[in-house]
């Protein structure tokens, strides 16, 4: 048993869907381990995880326009918006998706299903440099 | 410490809760393992976990229906229905659950709360075989 | 490798955040690991965890708000209300949250992000006692 860990640099354009699924997988593979989970952690409060259909493009847009229309920016009675009206609609956009995500390891491979893909969510109007651990703990 | 790993196959009947607790139990008997924690993942982005008040079904009753409420198939925006109108309604209610638990272990059991039961969240109108993954870590 | 586990008593005085990352970071000191995971998990159905910005309490306040309007106690078509008009909501809110998260260890501390802590999130109006689990692996 032994645990490794690297981090992941995304540098994001704005709000909108980021896959990262290869970028996981490469830790996985130069951890050497066979059999275990690795964890994702993403290190902000304004962009998220998501756990998402990664074959047609349309479906991301989709959860993009959902969470816009839950969560809008023109929202009267919020306050934190001293960076903006993508301020707290972030925030509440975050906590309704996931910070961290834990994917099994087998034959030294993510578990993922046929469509599964790993996603940074931003929030935020402008781009961002997002940062993301992924904690690779087996045998 | 050791890892133990099985899967998991829930046959749906078509949307709603579908308790899983004692097979992922079964589990964590199966590995001989004490303490540690146990990792849930589902496979899939039409279907999704959740930890849910497990005595009483009108609360999944009220579970299920808010969420039909708040991801409406009948949503006009919405483009990625190639597959129905509860394609992409499905993919957004996964994004709003979880993919993945992590639930903790003590004297060979999981340490769930009195009233938390894990269930299968089913989101498409017609029955599905879905995979869960149970990855337990610990010694 | 080895495990690490123990329980935080949280008094809550009714619907809100508290926060409890200290306590989070004193178990993750006790277990002298210096590198792994936290996991941090929540035995309640009617209180969830969130990972949320720590620096200014107008984001949380807002947070609050939008989940009080995004599931009202005053929905007509909630049944499971034997508790309270805050019964079936608190399961509701719960689910829309996290009921487990999994924080990276390095150096002996959680890798959280600048501006992240951990919450609990009461979801009903009385006070209630919730018990955390956080189980440290690593080595």
């Amino acid at each position: 048993m032994k645990t490794h860990s690297e981090t992941i640099d995304v540098q994001t354009k704005g709000k909108g869907t980021y896959e990262v699924t290869e970028e996981v997988e490469r830790v996985v593979q130069s951890s050497g381990l066979r059999t275990g989970t690795a964890t994702v952690f993403i290190q902000h409060t304004s962009a998220s995880l998501v756990i998402f259909e990664n074959a047609d493009r349309s479906a991301r847009v989709d959860l993009e326009q959902f969470f816009e229309r839950l969560v809008p920016e023109e929202t009267d009675y919020l306050t934190h918006t001293s960076e903006g009206p993508d301020d707290s609609t972030s925030h509440i956009k975050m906590v309704l998706t996931r910070s961290s995500e834990v994917i099994p390891i087998a034959d030294g491979l993510l578990q993922l299903g046929t469509w599964q893909g790993i996603f940074v969510f931003e929030h935020r109007r402008s781009p961002h440099r997002r940062r993301l651990i992924v904690s690779v703990i087996g045998e």
